[in-house]
């Protein structure tokens, strides 16, 4: 099953193009705001991989949260190559997408996924593994980072109640410890972005949404453009 | 030759697929804002004409300037449908394709296509008919409302000067009447917004520039993102 991953809810966009477990190419921009870029990366991968969009099986979007600019490129470019390609299009979540590539490395416990939401606040989503890919803990959340902290204490005083403790601890990945530097001080890989490659291996494990052509990113905190327009920025899901 | 043209410059996104000069299908969002619905509008002309997009021999598009989430999400869309289907992309002015709907219905004069730039300006560019198709008078340009008469007299100007004279004075069109209702009393067919159609008409008569898959939409004024990122959104051109 041949899959292009991409992911542009943070500042850094990541591309891969697999054959089930197997990458068969990825790169992503070098530096942050190039998102203006995102076609050449898909190209890139694509060229490099020996595959015309026609010959994918599936396109597999990192749907956020994160930037809505980055967001709104991804699903745009995404949907357009998908509806020429006349082929399914899949969205995963970003912050699963994060979890994900530190869960592949130690299965263990529960990794938690923060990218910068500016104003203030993050993004947060707690997986841990399961038999056939990785579970949402709790759900997403939009929050300041000093309640980060609680926030994943919150979830393991849940499971320690349902009896299944979470073994290893949490640990957290993201880029957030490059805007809220105290963050650092908490365990795990930070300073990692999503990756393609992890997009296209959760909408491979079934760890997606079939997105329609009128499909939209995931937002889970309001647009400006969604104030403004209420009825306006149709199908957003602010929480999922 | 089948072209799909889209315009998602201004709030009001238009979408048409055009066999030559017939136009087999076309559509438009009914309110503004609604931009994440664009692939919608395309798939809708799309099956109208009974067309895929592999069966296109390009893809148009309106290229600004105007809003930066419409002309991003507008150039993302148009690049992955492009990619995907193997064809070639192409990039025309927004102020064009306003100018150009007005001097089909009556090729004589100077027609001035004007979009809100918000802030307190106006993007303006001024067309005339030619022998196969329609020519940019003077430069596109970024202004206050309050100078666009004065804008207009000295493009009028330095065409006297050329032995040129304009006939039929000027007529304006576009949507910043909406935002600036002053404009209203400038003769002409206020309250349009670039069509899919012209787009598309305009790239089929050669008005266009061929977009690589590392093109970016036309700005005019540097986006926010281009000024907190300075080498950031690459490719943007800021004038024609």
């Amino acid at each position: 099953m041949k899959v292009l991953g991409i992911d542009s809810a943070s500042g850094i966009a990541s591309v891969a193009v697999l054959d089930g477990e197997v990458v068969l190419a990825e790169t992503r921009s070098e530096t942050a705001g190039h998102r203006a870029d995102l076609l050449v990366l898909v190209d890139t991968v694509c060229t490099a991989a020996g595959i015309t969009a026609r010959e994918l099986d599936g396109v597999a979007i990192g749907a956020g949260p994160g930037t809505f600019t980055g967001l709104r490129i991804g699903m745009a470019t995404a949907k357009g190559i998908a509806f020429a390609a006349q082929r399914p299009l899949w969205a995963v979540s970003s912050l699963a997408a994060l979890a994900h590539a530190e869960l592949e490395v130690d299965p263990t416990g529960v990794v938690v996924g923060v990218l910068d939401a500016r104003r203030g606040e993050v993004y947060a989503g707690a997986y841990r593994s399961d038999a056939r890919s990785i579970t949402l803990v709790g759900e997403e959340r939009v929050l300041p980072p000093r309640e980060l902290v609680a926030f994943v204490a919150g979830l393991a005083a849940q499971r320690d109640e349902t009896g299944s403790m979470t073994r290893g601890g949490a640990r957290f990945t993201g880029d957030a410890a490059d805007a809220y530097p105290e963050l650092a001080q908490l365990p795990g890989a930070w300073a990692r972005t999503p990756s393609g490659v992890s997009v296209a291996k959760l909408a491979i494990a079934g760890a997606r949404v079939d997105v329609l052509v009128n499909g939209a990113p995931t937002y889970i905190r309001p647009s400006e453009a969604e104030v403004k327009y209420p009825d306006g920025v149709p199908g957003a899901l602010r929480k999922r």
